[in-house]
């Protein structure tokens, strides 16, 4: 048995993998599990309820309180987003970094795998993306990788879809894998509105992505409904 | 600066890593990390801070609640301890174990080391013990060393000092960097009874390292005491 769980944070580019995953390992062999780590938007976790609904696919949250005692940082604490990616530590990384964050979401994710059977993980990670997080490079998964395989004894494997695909490749891979109705219910703006601003750094690259894919965004769409 | 951080259970072996890292990196350069997982036995909280009390040493305490959705497991649910170690999981690992646990321990030390401009992860984990721990082994750490050193793009160091030591050897080592006050409020008894139970394979395990060190244990002189 193949079974798979893919990491489910209610944006665009892991509502992407979901589907990608549907169509690897069969619609039956898949689930889906999200992390509230205190977040500031509580948007992000309905938003990834709500794609795990539209594929029809089981979808637990996991809780983790630890972050909020780690020490500040933009998208836990109620400080205003730095759009202008400035840093936040020496090491030049923007102020939104939670120092290791996807580390811990996988480990806890390989935990819950384990104990359910599961040998593939599925993450929406690309180092293609502006940002920079040195916890979403391939070098960090498939050394990850090798230190969950070791820790617990266990063949997992860490699936990136997304690792070296731009966001117009995503887009027209999400079309392809006929994840564009659950699309329209994801989430990207930083500061957390829906309608989304538009003007976040978020807000633009996604539209960036769909603009060079030649794409209308569902998201976008869905408000313009109402809007008329 | 070289500041470290040890991770203290409250047990003998992370006590004699908490007195070896004062040595090794200076009093005043070392700081020490709990976490708060939902273990059954409290016991092991308030020893490890009556240890850092004892060793003068700043000591913080992380909620980790994640664990008590992952699964079961006998070192977080209340259910019996199987002294026989029989395993729980096809692997053959005693049901004591929550997979992957102390690589999500080290991972939220290394969050909170990278916060503080800390360096050097200091953790009690041996490969010589009997439980056979996978995430306890040395190659699983050098590997998770090198996840997290590239994951949060930061020079950290996780040290091992009692990796290929035996209990008796790491009685001598208490000794020798003055550990042995401290020693008297450890805690090792898997059921959690104060004074120790003294039956259970972590009692057992224990008294065989003071008696082939030729040492008399500072827990048991302890209760011996009001006992006589």
């Amino acid at each position: 048995m193949n079974k798979a769980l893919v990491v489910l944070s209610g944006g665009q580019d892991s509502t992407t993998c979901l589907y990608w995953a549907m169509n690897e390992f069969g619609h039956e062999n898949v689930s889906s599990l999200s992390f509230d780590y205190g977040q500031r938007h509580k948007i992000e976790l309905e938003s990834a309820k709500k794609v795990a609904e539209i594929a029809a696919v089981t979808h637990e949250i996991l809780p983790i309180d630890t972050f909020s005692v780690l020490g500040g940082n933009a998208l836990t604490d109620n400080i205003d987003v730095d759009d202008t990616q400035e840093a936040s530590h020496a090491s030049q990384l923007p102020n939104t970094f939670v120092p290791g964050r996807n580390l811990i979401f996988l480990t806890f994710a390989a935990a819950y795998a384990y104990q359910r059977g599961i040998n593939h993980l599925i993450t929406g990670v690309t180092q293609t993306d502006y940002s920079g997080y040195p916890d979403c490079r391939e070098n960090t998964l498939s050394s990850l990788e090798q230190t969950l395989r070791l820790g617990m004894e266990y063949a997992i494997t860490i699936h990136t879809p997304l690792m070296n695909l731009n966001k117009s490749d995503t887009v027209l891979m999400a079309e392809k894998f006929g994840a564009m109705d659950a699309m329209a219910y994801t989430h990207t703006c930083y500061n957390g509105e829906q309608p989304p601003c538009g003007h976040c750094q978020a807000c633009l690259l996604r539209a960036k992505g769909f603009a060079e894919a030649d794409r209308a965004d569902p998201l976008v769409e869905r408000f313009q409904f109402f809007q008329d």
